[in-house]
């Protein structure tokens, strides 16, 4: 039975990254009258962030937006409040941004205790302060029992970057090498395990980190087209992205690609493929070839980066897709996840 | 009994506007390691926005956020969608700010229909729209039924404004004029009505507007000092933060504050104070004397200040304090509230 474009509900799926994510956050933004300031980055170019061209100044402003509803609010690596301004401060640097500052929104349920709401608070600022940036505004709102699970926290972040600067999803040129900053699927296993209640020997912990490392890296770097954290929706999500946008194909080097053996075990319990499980300190940076080398080594000096490789090739033919190739020259089609149904993980 | 620090618990009242709301939000903020940029405004300033100065340029980036959490989302005079955008524009231009760009993130509850939220993000759209305000950024969440209420926007705003314009709750000085736009109380006023099903002859809707008529006034304006819209808490919360935070007393003359006739009377049904209910389209404009007539008079010519009128004057004696005067020559002391008991006005 086929729904009428009335009825049509809102699922779980719809926020999970993939492509029912897409076509919800279509849906909401299709009508937007005004999508871009000047020849800004716009709303609808689906990057991790927009620009706004200030006149007469050579450098424009990058805005980000982020809702944090991860469940449970403290999980193993991190919790509520490092998630939500890592993952902002992470939009931003993907833009190519030097981050200033955040806003920050919080939903509280009724009912719960100062002592627990400080603790998220607590580290939420710690994060920020650790990384020099401002907290400027906010919000704060109290919601009756049962109106809302514990706590919500929203974010915007505010960067500022050349205006000569660009680094954008549709901005993968063939040629180009894919440099991923370390394993996958951590903050999503993390979770799943911790709510599924799986025992692992060792404890799986989220990769939550800032990527401010590799910001102090790129912003030196020639060559730099694109940066995404591959979040909701995982790897396959991010480098399907960047193949559709940019008109180029991507060719993944199965062997690259770190899975740690808890994160496998658990993708093996679930049926859940790796490729498509959240992260949240992770980066992938579409650079030109050239300074491929160069670049990966300096990553790998970072904190965030020990376990960087070059994972894959941008190519023309077969624009669109994105191919992982096997050490023994299988191939198969990474497609873009059809929204995965575990929610709250970020 | 005296609850413990560590087992104080979060109070709908927490959320409402007056003396509970700060206690909370200084809470959330003490922490804070970096709360201002340069010497911009920060955050510990708890004023309508704070500002981001760049350097070498004469505009600063003025930034804002609000949640909304509005119960019911449709409400008589507006909607969740219009009350998002009008009450984090209002304060871009409460900072004397051109606003320039929304970033909006929508939580929304599973099981909503797609008709009901795109009925919500028109009428978001809309109201952007016809003030040529930009949706820049964004973020959609969708949370499993019964951890949340149907649907809440959190929106971060930005503007620009001189660096030389100060306009800030800290800056009306002995002497000044209070203008108030219109009358008070029809937001919340509405909404409580609508929500305990009282039944008044007439409709009463919510005042929920734009102010960037106001905006288009100031910008060419001598003599503004600070500004403010009395949203939670009221006017009495708004004038009392600035009286505190200017260390000044500020004289209401009783007769020229207009309160209809349905807020009067719902307001005596429950036993509330008409200065302690939410607006959502009023401001308040503390002006220098000698501009106060002129301003007004352009003020009454806008659509959103027909109504307008010069309801107090600023004073140096018995700093902190908010005093209304009747036309009889009584004088009543006006109190912050401690925090309205009507959860999810705005």
């Amino acid at each position: 039975m086929e729904e009428t474009p009335e009825k049509k509900i809102v699922q779980l799926g719809h926020g999970g990254g993939g492509i029912m994510q897409g076509e919800l956050i279509r849906f909401i933004t299709e009508n937007i009258p005004i999508k871009q300031i000047s020849n800004g980055i716009g709303v609808d170019a689906y990057d991790d962030g927009a620009t706004i061209p200030l006149e007469n100044y050579d450098s424009e402003i990058v805005v980000t937006a982020d809702g944090h509803t991860v469940d449970p609010l403290i999980f193993p690596g991190g919790d509520l409040g490092k998630l939500s301004v890592c993952g902002t401060v992470n939009d931003i640097i993907m833009m190519g941004a030097k981050p200033l500052a955040l806003t920050s929104i919080v939903l509280i349920e009724e009912g719960q205790t100062f002592e627990f709401v400080g603790k998220i608070m607590d580290s939420f600022n710690k994060t920020a302060g650790e990384a020099g940036i401002a907290i400027l505004a906010g919000d704060t709102k109290v919601m009756p029992r049962g109106t809302l699970k514990e706590m919500v926290i929203s974010t915007s972040g505010i960067g500022i970057k050349p205006k000569n600067l660009i680094i954008r999803d549709s901005n993968c040129q063939p040629g180009a090498k894919i440099i991923l900053t370390g394993s996958i699927g951590d903050h999503g296993a993390a979770l799943i395990a911790r709510r599924e209640g799986i025992d692992l020997q060792t404890e799986l912990k989220s990769d939550v980190a800032m990527l401010l490392p590799l910001y102090n890296i790129i912003k030196d770097q020639e060559g730099i087209l694109a940066m995404k954290d591959p979040t909701r929706g995982g790897l396959a999500s991010a480098l399907n992205e960047w193949a559709e946008k940019s008109k180029v194909s991507i060719w993944i080097k199965e062997e690259q690609i770190i899975i740690k053996k808890e994160v496998k075990a658990i993708c093996d319990i679930l049926g859940l493929d790796p490729l498509e499980i959240a992260n949240e300190g992770k980066a992938i940076i579409c650079v030109e070839a050239t300074f491929a080398d160069h670049l990966l080594e300096k990553i790998q000096t970072t904190s965030i980066g020990h376990d960087a490789r070059i994972i894959a090739e941008v190519k023309e033919e077969k624009s669109g897709l994105v191919v992982v190739q096997t050490p023994l020259g299988g191939k198969r089609i990474v497609e873009k996840p059809m929204g995965e149904l575990i929610p709250r993980i970020c």
